[in-house]
């Protein structure tokens, strides 16, 4: 059974597969499945990019799509997540992608679902695809992560991104900054070494840029927007101080003028919308992985018989 | 013109064929239109297994699916039930699949659309398609519906599952027992008697227990779950007192630990997800009957000449 | 790169071979684009006719549509509608569908965007695929517009209907007549020429009754429903002062007893639901311009490489 939780639980080798999967998409390999599948997404937050691009993964290798709609469904009569998606294994869908506000809201599925689950973000946990998007748009770029110099900066301690991208970005040899303001530190995170924002821009070969998120917390720690920019934000003075073919990241969706002067957003330098790209890539990656691992352990059939 | 409001309207020659078709699917048969066809799913309640059931079994028809959000929908503006299905008709959409608030809210629809409709839950009226994957799942256990005591426990008198299965559970033969709380006992449904629950339970070759609807009404008869669980629901002990073969239904969604112990949800005995599987197979037996009903009366071209 | 924003933008060659492109739709004519291709419905404000109408469009194009909820999407975070329309461009989708409550929303898109972008309703703006539908319906009753009497009725003012119909009718030739309560006159829209309702129903061709827009003004100019009906709505007594031919637009959702008389929405000389059938065809027309436009200028590729 091949599900997505988190990168930590892959091995190197295995994310590798994925990076190189996606690449071969990217230029235009197709792989459809063999027989007819269905796939729902199940979002509990918004989203445009991580949920359109999986529909149209989905799309790209032939799956069909049940839609669901958190909001009219039972879970607004009290049902649970893990009977949601027990009664979706039960009416046959074959594949669940699931974005959840509860950090690891996938430990009450791991060991008892019987179909693929691939998270598309856990509270402020993980948000797999989003590394492995990031990951291929950096390999794209410099060939390789080893040696590579990341900054991270922004909001470290809230982000799943940060969260995703630091182990994995070690462990494959990048050397990883962090930059952020104080009360935005994390503690837990132990892959990366806090720098100035000046330091930080000036040594990265990738800058990747963290989206405040106003909708998981109240503080802006008494600053206006543009005291924020000017203290934290990626202005276009700081960006003239970029290395010379270092580029910018961002997840998205980008508060223009925060963390990020509007003008960089589409910028020779900025690799935003081609992480967006990417993210149809490598969702068809992790769909076909799991479509292959979840159809080889025949647990489709049968499913009902609970003995 | 092949409409689904209620069982009580079919014949049991139309409801034997319409389960047999059902097993058909449920083995492996396949039907698909033989010309593109659409249908539009309106859920005006939230559902997650008949939605998607439905969204289910139309792809496995290969029917098209016209998107239907009633939150965004111009009933937001006043549009009514009739001007909205009417709608659907003149673009062309061949067939709708309708779950509403109201008490027989179809009624206003019965001789004036020229489209099937499917009934999939009207208020506490009925809930036709239910009742069908109900009598499947004991029909696949039995063999039969006839000589069988099915015991129907809950919330009887708000329950459109009640109200669909007691007529027809009896017209076929089956004993009908009643268990509920005084409250909601259902002076109206003369198909069935009324015996405490430890009663219900050690008789029962099917256990049939009902949903509490906390969002129809607030009345929880001053108890608490557990109280409520332990006189009036399906607790680990009555369970032990089942009959050897007797099986356990619910419709779902689940309150686990009020109207039944939550290991008992996924129990030997239980057929809970079986009724689910079961769901798409009764609701592709339904949409092709109404197909081919549909089509054959030519209602769908020059619909616009009203005169 | 063929947008549709306003049909003012058109030539009157353009809108005949709309019109006839729709006919031949209409008429039985299949297309479907060569590739797979993927197209997302952007509706900010609600809508059943025209957003189910596209989506019939689409699929009887062959098309893939990307589902996309403005509740659930990145724009409940702050993100832009341009930055939202860019995004949906990087991932792969070659043509959008938008209505927005902004007047001219699509300025910030005009020359930025590099996907087509169909305007299905812009504030108090623009509708032009209902102007499209209504010349459609008027050009199949009576072969041409020219010299016909077109009457529009209630509020000119607040009509993105009355602002796209009335320039176009004129262009063809169309005298165009305006009924409207004082405060309703739109001083900006020099078309028509403002006659009282008894006269306009008695010369036109064609009434066009236009929604009162509950949901966009309070005022209803202290009349109750039935007040604003005999004084402004096509009562029963005015439908039979209509001249022999001449018949009944209306571009729906109707308030049944407001601006029409219930009995009439359904009589002989409504085209009400014969508009909405024709509103797919001029969308698979509309579409399948945007396609061919959109195609030919190659911008689907390296659109992220931004210089």
């Amino acid at each position: 059974m091949h599900h997505l939780f988190t990168l930590t639980e892959l091995s190197s080798a295995e994310i590798t597969e994925l990076l190189d999967e996606a690449e071969r998409f990217a230029k235009g390999d197709h792989w459809q499945a063999t027989e007819p599948l269905f796939v729902a997404n199940l979002f509990f937050e918004p989203s445009t990019r991580t949920k359109c691009s999986f529909e149209m993964a989905e799309r790209k290798l032939g799956l069909h799509v049940i839609p669901f709609d958190a909001d009219m469904s039972s879970m607004q009569k009290g049902e649970t997540l893990y009977d949601t998606v027990r009664t979706l294994e039960a009416i046959g869908v074959n594949a669940v992608v699931v974005r959840h506000s509860q950090d690891a809201y996938f430990e009450t599925l791991r060991h008892v679902i019987r179909i693929p689950i691939i998270n598309a973000g856990d509270g402020c946990g993980h948000h797999p695809t989003q590394s492995l998007l990031d990951l291929l748009t950096i390999r794209q770029e410099f060939g390789t992560l080893e040696g590579l110099t990341v900054a991270i900066i922004g909001d470290i301690r809230h982000s799943r991104v940060a969260r995703s991208n630091a182990e994995v970005l070690a462990r494959f040899g990048a050397r990883v900054l962090f930059s952020s303001p104080e009360e935005w530190k994390d503690a837990a995170n132990p892959y990366g070494t806090y720098v100035d924002i000046d330091t930080a821009v000036a040594e990265a070969d990738v800058v990747m840029l963290l989206r405040i998120q106003h909708e998981r917390h109240e503080e802006k720690m008494g600053l206006t927007k543009e005291q924020y920019h000017a203290r934290y934000g990626l202005t276009l003075e700081r960006g003239e101080k970029m290395k010379k073919n270092s580029i910018i990241l961002h997840p998205a969706p980008v508060n223009r003028g925060v963390e990020i002067a509007s003008e960089l957003v589409e910028s020779k330098r900025s690799r935003i919308f081609k992480q967006m790209e990417n993210g149809v890539y490598v969702r068809m990656a992790v769909l076909k992985r799991a479509i292959e691992g979840g159809i080889a352990n025949g647990s489709y059939f049968k499913k009902w018989k609970i003995v």
